[in-house]
């Protein structure tokens, strides 16, 4: 007989919602870090700090589409007595080779490009005639047209003080500088640091591989047909998609029916993939409850490798901690049975989620995306709470000694609660963006009651 | 001559940032829809009503595990004077050909699992002596373990009502009803309850493919070598990721140097797999400002199609509406000069955004994220704003006639301005987590004062 048939000593022990949590928290821990291309690395967190390599800008350059000149050059020009130059070629960006402003002479130079030996500053095109010898102009001829513009001479209208319009070497950031800190999520602007500093790959915690899986021989699977007794699986598609909104590559398994060894073969099939398993159903107190049955035999297995080759488990007693799957219920609604321990030989975590779509859906924002956002190494983990008014026609009553999880939608500082308790209610939870908690010891929380909402969106 | 060498007429006009993402977005259209699989649909928008096909549940079934009853016959029951019923077998989710549950008969029943005919209640296992024997139990043996606990006889210790522990056919969803209402934004509760009402595919606004370009004859790829006057490409690093943020399927072309024949062909062949091209740099009054001078040509081959088949613009004018990219200088700091237009033979919308880094990035939130949530179809196009108090150690200061742009960190109502206006400073940018919004006519903003800031987390 087997650990899963009789194990109920414990059971009727009920688990605060925080104490679970606290114990899948106190054993995920995050994955290893590895090197990843930048673009890869989108959303994750950085292991070690980044310091500037080559100072930002690497070199002197022009702010400004104009001409590089010598200060004294252009003292006292004006529309009217403009400093006239000889325009000894261009600068663009990206230009080698620099050509020397010497006295009397001007660059052609575009914004970004190094300022040329010689120059002191540089005077923006749109004070100058632009080499057209008539008014100011709005801007430059292109080279590749007027190849002319870049020589001849240029009267400038405007002097300008040294260093005007020049971007000094390391003025946005200096060599040694710290660029990121250890534990920055990486997002555009954080990227786009590291790239302008010439980091082309970096060291994160990569997104964890969350393989879902719901079981029930009732599950068909969407756009087939459904026999007598039969529903979709809508577990397993939900899950996935709420997996990669925690920040997962998430894989999903359809639907495996409720038999043990199936089961087992699916999850040790997937384990080779996964850094976080999560099943739906069966870990309840009915007799079809297979992943109980299932999961605690690996569990075991792995705990007494080559001692225990029976395939069958046969403790009675609580699993060590950290050692295969432990079932439990909780001071939940919805979502009081549930399973957590670690599986397989990379000690994978599994979180066995019961199988009410709601159930699943709850367990799944309250343990499995903290979960899976220690696994990626983030600090903020949960989903972010405030208080809010509690918008109803009548009291939402709760029972005593749980933590209810209400359906809601959140406006402007009010919930007001969608659908009913019942953990079968998808359609009201697809109408909501929030949860509203219930804490354990309120039975009855009246209108216009402040309550603390978890906030889906 | 090209137009873009002599097009400086209307360049003096400066449009304001209102303006000209309302032309973007009056141009911008959604994206004709697509029939996709469920979770390839995520985070898309939903463009029909969804009604629900079949009722959920589908059938009257037990919400917990125990024992399907007729209620006469439980009627006064109690631990001392149970009830002792007959168990005639097992119905488990996904059965099939049901048991019919006659007086003095039991059907153990799994959570999900249809009624039979004949059972008017379910009463949980933990009311009976899971038909044991002995007194109240936690939960059932596993059937594949203990076969013989789905026949025999079982004591019910409590009486139950009619229709409990029983959720009716249509009590979450009535054929009919309405699932899903057009323009929902498919996340897990929504994709969850499709899946539940047997759709395995939907109609949605894909998400778009956008190309990210960054144009620049010094731009070097990351872990290369700069040679002398050469930087690191950062803004397609940072325009691709922020495209995914916004939503899209982003597509990273690198640089393309500064060449109007090289640039043409690359836009020409990316096209194809673009329903939003960005180009960076390129867009000033330089006259090595290639992107204006390729896209001219671009936008006038297809306005002209046939007509003017010499590769090259003559037209000095205003484009029309809608025609051709327009380059325009914007009443904005950082993103004064910016080209927006339409191109190809599918008339692809392009952003040509300045080259600066700070400048690309938040050309990039205004404009360009906006133009890709509309093509999803979604109504929320822009990032989200709040007011926040000022705190800095002096007034902030800014050009008269500009919005102004400064990057700042928002922490609990107040903001902090981080580093200068300089549009070349992503070391700032990258501590920044939002968009200061200085006001056109403001030219000084002391601290304390309440600003306009867009959130960027």
């Amino acid at each position: 007989m087997s650990a899963a048939a009789t194990r109920t000593s414990g059971q009727d022990h009920l688990w605060s919602v925080d104490d679970h949590l606290k114990d899948i928290l106190a054993t995920v821990q995050p994955l290893e870090p590895i090197e990843l291309n930048l673009l890869d690395a989108q959303g994750c967190v950085l292991v070690d700090e980044v310091t500037v390599a080559l100072s930002l800008p690497p070199f002197d350059n022009s702010s400004m589409d104009g001409y590089a000149v010598r200060v004294s050059d252009v003292e006292g020009a004006s529309e009217e007595f403009p400093a006239v130059l000889t325009v000894i070629g261009d600068v663009a960006a990206g230009a080698a080779g620099l050509l020397e402003v010497g006295p009397g002479q001007a660059a052609r130079i575009m914004t970004g490009a190094p300022l040329p030996p010689g120059a002191e500053a540089v005077v923006p095109v749109e004070w100058t005639d632009g080499g057209l010898g008539g008014g100011p102009v709005s801007g430059m001829r292109a080279r590749s047209l007027s190849p002319e513009d870049a020589t001849g001479q240029v009267r400038v209208h405007r002097p300008v003080e040294a260093r005007a319009h020049v971007r000094a070497q390391g003025s946005d950031a200096k060599a040694g500088d710290l660029a990121l800190a250890a534990g920055t999520v990486l997002g555009p602007p954080q990227i786009a640091l590291l790239a302008a500093i010439g980091r082309g790959t970096v060291r994160v915690r990569p997104r964890p591989r969350v393989v879902v899986m719901s079981t029930g021989s009732e599950l068909v699977q969407p756009d087939e047909e459904l026999a007598s007794g039969q529903i979709y699986d809508s577990n397993s598609f939900a899950l996935t998609a709420a997996a990669r909104d925690a920040g997962a590559i998430a894989y999903r398994v359809g639907a495996v029916t409720d038999d043990a060894e199936t089961l087992r073969s699916a999850i040790e099939d997937q384990l080779v993939r996964a850094d976080l398993m999560v099943t739906t159903g069966g870990v309840s107190v009915g007799a079809y409850d297979v992943v109980k049955e299932a999961l605690t035999a690996i569990g075991e297995d792995e705990n007494d490798s080559g001692e225990n080759d029976s395939g069958e488990g046969e403790g009675e007693g609580e699993p060590e901690a950290g050692h295969g799957v432990e079932f439990r219920k909780l001071a939940m609604q919805p979502g009081k049975p549930q399973g957590f321990g670690l599986i397989g030989p990379d000690r994978t975590p599994l979180l066995a989620l019961p199988g009410n779509p709601v159930s699943s859906y709850v367990s799944f924002e309250v343990f499995v995306r903290p979960a899976i956002r220690t696994l990626m190494g983030l600090e903020d983990v949960h989903r972010p709470r405030t208080k809010a008014v509690l918008r109803a026609d009548k009291a939402l009553t709760s029972p005593v000694g749980r933590r209810q999880f209400l359906r809601g939608t959140y406006r402007d500082g009010t919930v007001t609660p969608v659908g009913g308790a019942g953990s079968h209610l998808i359609a009201a939870l697809a109408q909501s963006d929030a949860l509203i908690v219930v804490p354990e010891n309120d039975t009855s929380l009246e209108p216009g009651t402040e309550v603390e909402v978890l906030l889906l969106g």
